[in-house]
């Protein structure tokens, strides 16, 4: 496959993997002292991968949950946000301005920060009170920070006296590695014919709802906006019949992110209507995958990894069909302000 | 004022002032039989405005609160939503489905359902336990369900023991008509140079954060998408340095929201760069309003009806400088889907 190297993959997907047991003890140890809620907290990306979590809780839990952006969060200082707070948070490279911020203030008001990063000693490493390392990089980063989030979220659901199926959820986890591998090898032909396809392609309408929005709002901003500089626009499912939908052009590029939880039908309804008045529409549906060896009720809980996967090979073909190298960008880190 | 009855507009707000005391009755009631939590809850523009009442809680109460849409609700069953839930959400016809659902939905768990409606018997008033009703338009919906919404958070939050200020906050509440009406008077210029200087633009990006982040999403999906045709992207402030920075060009026509409240710094940042980068700069700036008779500390709070007020008048004037009357729409409630 272009731009990937498999090896490399299983290795940061099984480190990610094998991080449950430290994660198990992290849990222990924060139940052990007691906390009343957790704010799920990230910058960008970041942002959107912690999305599912909160997903995840909405509807398996009775656990309260805040979901934030960290600039956000540091400036309007939550007044729940204190001793009786796990804050959770991620930065691959651990230098992300906004999100040590957070974690220094999460941490400055008592919180219990957990960050997964690349590196502990990073600044936001050291900013947390528990910080959990894998060294990963940007077209793998979103499915090993899901793996070790879900497993956050699946052992603070069992501590909390719910979730029964939590030892047998991460049994899956532990699994997502080869089955996440396969799923790109799968998608590779068609993402490939996407990308040539769209090569000149001035603009996406992104839509998505459930625990696939995350991949939805962050396949818009971090790779067509910020690695391609294409232009998007990414609107929620049920949303996009209240506005949106008078954009709707027969030349109009739709991409549909449809996962397999109980918020599939309202992207069915979107994939109805632009049928119909669009000819430009591609679904990136998780069920068009086997995932051999994942339990069957697992399926829609591990949905944002397998949408993950499968795009990924989309932003890699566009980097070569596109002739647009994945790492530029005219102002990010480039520019001051 | 182009568009605009000034009776009308102030009949209405006064309207939604008078509602305080039904509001003062219904909240003792519900906290008489307790309750543990709200679900604030809306589609397309109400979904937006609810979106500044979660930041009233989040900023000023350690209350329990999620905000939801409505469709997703329906469908994601939050497991904590029940007989200990507070319901709160809006519709002006009473007649849009997704709420409806939503409110039928919290009904049958047993939650607690608050409705802000044009007529008390219209579908979602009687699907609800409480309907406070209020005949508006679409022209001052915005202001009339803050009002409502912003008294009813106030009050939880008193008998919360929290925000001492409550009955000075009301106070100023009901002095909003007649300085809402003033905004208007004093923006009309102002705006109708921005319709003329726009007439053909055919992109906006909007971008705003904290309590005027729903006034952001809103305008640009709910006015310029769905009234005017005219595409768009919102995205929160402290987001748009992850992404969609790179869409930057000299040529964008910047669209900023800044109210007063903790996060307007993430929005100064945002103007500082795009002043830069760009040559279309806007910023509806509710600091630009003496709003006489205001408590200096109330300004914050209310900011999201004082953008309100001034974006009306934009609307409005695009109506007649585009020749596109804001009620014609191309597929909503006009093809079947």
């Amino acid at each position: 496959m272009y731009g990937f190297e498999n090896e490399t993959y299983l290795k940061v997907l099984h480190g990610a993997a094998d991080n449950i047991e430290q994660i198990k003890r992290i849990v222990a140890e924060i139940e052990e002292k007691g906390y009343d809620h957790v704010f799920l907290v990230g910058t960008g990306g970041t942002y959107s991968m912690v999305s599912p979590l909160a997903y995840m809780l909405k509807t398996n839990s009775t656990l309260e949950w805040y979901y934030e952006i960290a600039a956000e969060l540091v400036r309007a200082k939550p007044k729940k946000l204190g001793k009786k707070s796990i804050l959770i948070t991620a930065s691959l490279t651990g230098t992300t301005k906004e999100t040590i911020e957070a974690a220094e203030y999460g941490a400055s008001v008592g919180a219990t920060v957990i960050s997964l990063v690349g590196e502990t000693n990073s600044p936001l490493g050291k900013a947390s009170t528990y910080a959990i390392g894998n060294a990963a990089s940007n077209d793998n980063l979103c499915e090993e920070i899901y793996l070790q989030l879900f497993a956050i979220g699946a052992l603070l659901m069992k501590g909390n006296g719910e979730f029964p199926e939590c030892e047998r959820f991460l049994d899956n986890l532990r699994r997502m590695p080869e089955v996440l591998l396969k799923v790109r090898e799968e998608n590779d032909e068609k993402a490939l014919a996407f990308a040539e396809k769209h090569k000149d392609t001035n603009f996406h309408m992104c839509i998505g709802a459930g625990n696939t929005w995350g991949e939805t709002y962050c396949f818009a901003m971090c790779v067509l906006e910020e690695m391609q500089w294409i232009p998007t626009k990414s609107i929620h499912a049920a949303e996009f019949f209240h506005g949106t939908i008078e954009m709707t052009e027969k030349n109009m590029s739709f991409m549909l992110f449809k996962g397999e939880d109980e918020t599939r039908p309202l992207v069915d309804r979107v994939e109805k209507f632009v049928r119909k008045y669009s000819d430009v529409v591609q679904v990136w549906d998780t069920k068009d995958y086997a995932l051999e060896g994942i339990d069957e009720d697992m399926r829609k809980l591990v949905a944002p990894m397998v949408m993950s996967s499968q795009l990924e090979r989309v932003s890699s073909h566009f980097e070569h069909v596109r002739n647009h190298n994945l790492d530029i960008r005219r102002y990010y880190r480039t520019v001051e302000y």
